[in-house]
């Protein structure tokens, strides 16, 4: 039973496939994809069910979702081990992914009327009044990483505001999407409110084209969210709001401060998730010099004796595995490309057990010509700079525009850069991985075209409708020009 | 001297083409478009002046724009003037134009600031600070019916938020746009952080397609704004916000209130600047039965005698002509067509001088099929219904989204017009054509992607820059699992 439609549980008619677990190849999951029809089925139902969500009130809708926040309280620990399993993150960070999609209720809750309430004035008999509107079906896609809390970042917004949603996750973690909606289903949620889709491109691919879907909230790869803009080319009408990857500079300054700290700050920068967070930082730009020497040493050494392992572990790893074979063979035939084009391996990446790599730091400054892709694991790329401009211009260096950090005690090197950096989570002598809840989440140019995440994921969930109203028709005290009515 | 780039006047290399007045056929205007390397020349400037720009601070362009209103001001009667004899809008109606310029200044101040201000947190030794930076470049197109307040509506903000602009106004309004370009360059805004470019589809091409383009800000016809959303296929790194046309519903409710102001109330809507604002009633349902019946002979009375004339005489008319012959007479053979599809004329359009169309409203309930389109100018279709559910729905019968007005004392038919009509502008007993500037404007569906337009323009001027910071890196109280400094 993969899909859930209309609150029902339905096998697929689609190509059957399986979740494995990256540490030890168990099958977590196994199901067929929707197929087409079952898509438009789905998107059916969520257009039927808007007729009567879209009119509830925002308390009515507000309490099935604090249920909801309530069965994941309950059942965070078994919640975790799903994520855990699934993705090869540890369970002590697959926690936190829980504990991120409760707090998401009060943030959405706070953004909703920030961004979007309603508001009003008088000016004598008139009302000017703004409201807005839920859009209608969104389709939500979710991507692997954060299985569960970042497609719940698109349909919490989404549900508050009115709108019904058709959710079609990773087809890399349909365990943790269909227990996601296993608990909505307990939540009480009317039937159709939320819908689920499971599979892979065909399916997605069925849900953008499917008639009657008002909006699309993605995150996902810059691969097929360029394919979703052009898909959607000549169709204003629908709205499309991507979130996609990164390839993120961490530029560090001659006076970065205490070496402990800057290498910690690097290493959560550039490793945690083992390098599974579209803001990890995968450009590393260190000064020429000594003290340039020193922290790059010590960085390699600490990243070298970070546990990396079973995500279920005790003690913890702070890495698991990648999130599958193919994704673990891509980061260690990248990190051979560079040092084919002579890149130099301060610490070399290897395979472990399952979809297990090691992090890997290369030094790139002797190569030339870097590709500008998202590479998506525990590698981190290190240039040397000698001008701070000019590694500043080397960071921007990117179509992409997610994160940028900077670790320096020099705040006129933190003033020069938030003026001159191109992205939009930018990050001072902190993680680049950390991120606030309650601020906008994505970034310029190839990283996304709106902010479908985080606090102004409201924005792309509704629509405003502005009105000046009075109780009945008047004449105003002077006609205009030009008009008798006698 | 038709093109300004980089604070210098230029003679176009492009087409020779002029602008008329569409009420005695005068030539206002004349000059020659951009060629493609004039346009790309402007974006070049236009991105050059960017560097020091945006990082002027609020104040400082605040003060540039804010002596541009003060010229306004000073020249609100000539450039009034400048707007009635190329658009043919009575000149009263001219100046308000003018006055919607000033205002939009303290508007667009406000909604910078509450939209895309700085916001800021502490906790412990962490900011959590929101800022928000300019995209680059942004195209401004402009439309012939407000050739200053609208494209000023995206310029404001555009500037305050610190980008710089390439303005491409309507070709059909060169002049006006010439002298608004004139009053920055006297107010001392720095080189390139305006540019104008005159021209046609080949100009607006040029522009679209140029390197350098951050993001375009469209207000106009539907048609141009698909194609653009065409042309931008596969392109999420550049904001395009379109801002099109509507096919408005005008819904009159068995209780419509006094007679003569409903019936003041629906010539507003449909026929205030000769029907070419896109807020403008195109579609007016009015139920069956004797209520009905009066309403609509007492505004077929009144729109027969509106004065219809010279955009500058005294008295002054309530229409000036549309904006050129050939929308004339498109309006006059739209007009044919509805008769020939049996349409029954209840007031007649007919030609005058010029581009003078007089009111026409036309009975179509006969007509099974009607053409989904926008027709831009004083030709208002009217439906008889029974049931007012089924005249919300057919009202709704529509791709575009724009606006919808209720005429009703009947406070429950308004609460279900709100909750069913599919609109950004839901009017209740006030013109449809009157919209607060404090509120987004817009709509769903073809009528626009997003609201480049009023209050919500600041969305699309400025990215969202979040940022986690510290004065320097520190040590968490507990390392994360698995990581070792020993």
């Amino acid at each position: 039973m993969s899909l859930w439609i209309n609150n029902q549980w339905l096998v697929g008619d689609g190509e059957q496939f399986q979740s494995l677990n990256p540490y030890n190849d168990d099958v977590v999951w196994q199901g067929h994809a929707a197929s087409v029809d079952q898509v438009e089925r789905a998107v059916a139902a969520a257009n039927t069910a808007f007729l009567s969500w879209r009119n509830t009130t925002f308390s009515e809708r507000l309490a099935i979702i604090e249920r909801f926040a309530q069965l994941l309280q309950q059942h965070q620990s078994q919640l975790a081990h799903i994520i855990a399993t699934e993705t090869g993150k540890p369970l002590w960070e697959s926690t936190t992914e829980v504990a991120a999609m409760i707090a998401k209720v009060g943030l959405s809750t706070q953004a909703y009327h920030e961004r979007t309430g309603t508001r009003q004035r008088q000016q004598d008999n008139t009302t000017m009044i703004v409201r807005h509107r839920p859009l209608g079906v969104m389709a939500v896609f979710g991507p692997y990483n954060f299985p569960a809390h970042l497609p719940n970042g698109h349909i919490i917004p989404a549900l508050l505001a009115g709108n019904t949603v058709v959710f079609k996750p990773s087809e890399l973690t349909p365990n943790t999407a269909q227990r996601m909606c296993e608990l909505w289903q307990q939540a009480g949620i009317a039937d159709g409110v939320l819908n689920l889709v499971q599979g892979g491109r065909a399916t997605g691919a069925a849900l953008a084209m499917a008639t009657g879907v008002a909006g699309v909230l993605f995150t996902g790869s810059a691969q097929t969210g360029h394919l979703l803009h052009q898909q959607f080319a000549g169709q204003p009408q629908t709205m499309l709001a991507l979130e996609m990857g990164g390839n993120n500079p961490l530029v560090v300054g001659q006076e970065y401060g205490e070496i402990e700290a800057a290498a910690y700050t690097i290493i959560q920068s550039a490793f945690l998730s083992a390098g599974q967070r579209c803001t990890c930082a995968r450009r590393l730009y260190i000064a020429t010099g000594k003290a340039g020497d020193a922290l790059l040493a010590r960085l390699v050494a600490v990243a070298s004796q970070l546990l990396v392992g079973d995500p279920l572990a005790t003690p913890a790893p702070f890495m698991g595995p990648l999130i599958s074979a193919v994704a673990a063979d891509h980061i260690i035939l990248h990190q051979q490309q560079l040092l084919d084009a002579d890149g130099v391996a301060l610490l070399m990446a290897t395979r472990g057990q399952g979809a297990i790599v090691t992090p890997a730091i290369i030094d790139v400054s002797a190569i030339s010509e870097l590709a500008d892709e998202e590479y998506f694991g525990p590698l981190l790329h290190v240039s040397r700079y000698v001008d701070f401009t000019q590694a500043v211009a080397s960071a921007n260096q990117t179509r992409y525009g997610l994160a940028a950090g900077l670790i320096s005690t020099d705040s006129q090197q933190w003033q020069y850069f938030i003026e001159h950096i191109r992205a939009g989570i930018v990050n001072r002598n902190r993680p680049l991985t950390g991120a606030s809840g309650d601020a906008p989440f994505g970034g310029p140019g190839a990283s996304g075209n709106l902010r479908p995440s985080a606090y102004y994921a409201a924005d792309y969930c509704a629509y405003p409708m502005a009105s000046v109203e009075g109780d009945d028709v008047q004449l105003p005290s002077q006609l205009a020009p030009g008009v008798s009515l006698s």
